[in-house]
């Protein structure tokens, strides 16, 4: 027998902070870039192409001393049911003994991990100077997205966001978070093509699987965080944006095969070779970020297991301090 | 927010008889005859080799509406430090919308789940006549076997034990539940040549890399259950013992890459051809079991994810029904 905390996602939005989370994700990179994680092979089933799949994500962070699993699933009719469509489930173990040492919903912890991603590849390639913020995609990971680079980019004046399938979507993602922003100019826009000429930083969410942005609205200087591209055949930006960009990744090989960087490379714009590397090298210094202020840089983020597993750690510790969560003796 | 059940370890046992689970997993195995159930691929990752491991395994019974999987971890060290070796979790998750139904300790499940799976091939396979039954290996799994293969087996009159190790753990194992089995003759054995010539049934479950049992000792018409052999390069039977038997599997491609059968395959005692079939298309009537009296039969047992998940689904039911386990909203 052996305790375990059960930590629901109502807990989880409690013990994680923004600051928090994108110091841990920091670190999730830093321990990657220094050869200290490893990622498991992917799980994927749909079970009905394109209503439902699930997928299992795994793998193990060395000096954090856990490993486990998130076991996602999405079913695209639960809407209708009065079901969220994706679902989520956290699992994580001691390193040093196997023991299960909690279990988490894994919905909000994919939302508040992924925010962060896409904030550090701003923090880290973006213009310091940069001061309009273009999110493409008003869904439920861009309401992370926006409060978690607020805090990593604190020059940022401007948001405006613009939704592929409906405006409406962009309204009320602001109507829920301005309040949290004073001083920030929020703008919901239908009109991406000029959005992106007036942006430094654009950050790309969307299941999009053709290009939403052309290269010849881009101005120079523009950072890209692409987050949505985590499946074959999906892509954000129009693939000629690549070409002569200063391109950073999360996990080589991943992005390679899922990423926003997949179809560039497919077409021949780029290969491989022509990433700089991946973020967490240029987080510890091995490599260089932006060197002109005229660079287009891209950060292509799939995400691992690694970045919700180190989440549900400091929920974990967090909620241990706290009293917080269900303990079962499992 | 979803409701889930977190059952443990001493609620499953009291939860779990074992009648309901045999009839269980020949449920599933009817299942995965009628190719009604998916095994996804296997993740494995030792962290350090003959150390310390990890697996997860999972799948999908369409009839039973339920996916999920099993994380196991087996730490050599843990005896050590007063912590079980293998410890695991089981996740079961609605294949109707994706949500997670239940979360079990996946340790007991392991034991019931393997003992029944052993008890199947013996009830299908074995003479009905069959008076003498051979255990070698008197492990956790062992434990679950013997009272399970009883149920399976009425005429069974004497169980031999031996254990390649000491035999001190055959006797504490029979120590434990020979008081549970009257009428029915324990004998913890050292002489293995002996014993498998006197038995009408074998049951195999160590985690031997040599045979440990030879051809010559063995008598026409006895029945094996394979169990040990789910990693390749584990063996149990001498190979030339595959020469002419009627060959059984649970899950063909598996046992051909990790169960008893892996190594005769390998070299060139039989093919993968000469594999009669999978067990459950004996218990639906699509093939035939044994032909006659002095045939010698071996069910090779590697064990799937859906053994668990459907076990786990009967203890989530049940617990259901009695009010046991801890409802959490997830």
């Amino acid at each position: 027998m052996n305790k375990i905390n059960i930590i629901n996602a109502k807990e989880t939005e409690k013990l994680l902070s923004y600051e928090k989370v994108i110091e841990t994700i920091e670190e999730v990179y830093t321990q990657k870039a220094n050869d200290r994680t490893v990622v498991f092979p992917l799980v994927f089933h749909e079970f009905d192409p394109g209503v439902a799949d699930m997928d299992i994500k795994s793998g193990w962070l060395k000096d954090s001393k856990i490993f486990g699993l998130k076991l996602v699933s999405w079913y695209g009719d639960n809407v209708e049911k009065g079901l969220p469509a994706l679902m989520g489930t956290v699992l994580i173990c001691d390193a040093e003994t196997g023991a299960p040492k909690g279990i988490l919903d894994g919905a909000y912890i994919t939302g508040i991990r992924t925010g962060a991603a896409g904030a550090i590849g701003t923090k880290y390639l973006a213009r310091k100077n940069s001061e309009n913020l273009l999110l493409v995609g008003a869904g439920h990971v861009a309401s992370f997205m926006i409060p978690e680079t607020l805090i990593a980019m604190p020059g940022i004046k401007t948001v405006r966001i613009y939704d592929p399938i409906d405006i409406k979507f962009a309204e009320s993602l602001i109507a829920k978070i301005e309040a949290n922003h004073k001083g920030i100019k929020f703008e919901a826009v239908t009109d991406i093509a000029k959005a992106t000429g007036l942006s430094d930083v654009i950050i790309t969410v969307t299941p999009s699987k053709t290009p939403l942005i052309k290269k010849e609205w881009v101005k120079p200087g523009t950072h890209f965080s692409c987050i949505g591209a985590d499946m074959s055949g999906k892509e954000e930006l129009d693939p000629e944006i690549s070409r002569g960009a200063r391109i950073y990744v999360d996990d080589l090989p991943q992005n390679v095969n899922v990423g926003e960087i997949e179809i560039p490379i497919k077409n021949g714009i780029i290969t491989k070779e022509d990433v700089v590397g991946e973020i967490g090298e240029v987080i510890i210094g091995r490599i260089q970020g932006r060197i002109s202020e005229d660079d287009i840089t891209i950060f292509d983020a799939t995400g691992t297991a690694l970045l919700d597993l180190l989440t549900g750690e400091l929920a974990i510790s967090e909620a241990e301090k706290q009293g917080v969560g269900t303990v079962v003796e499992l």
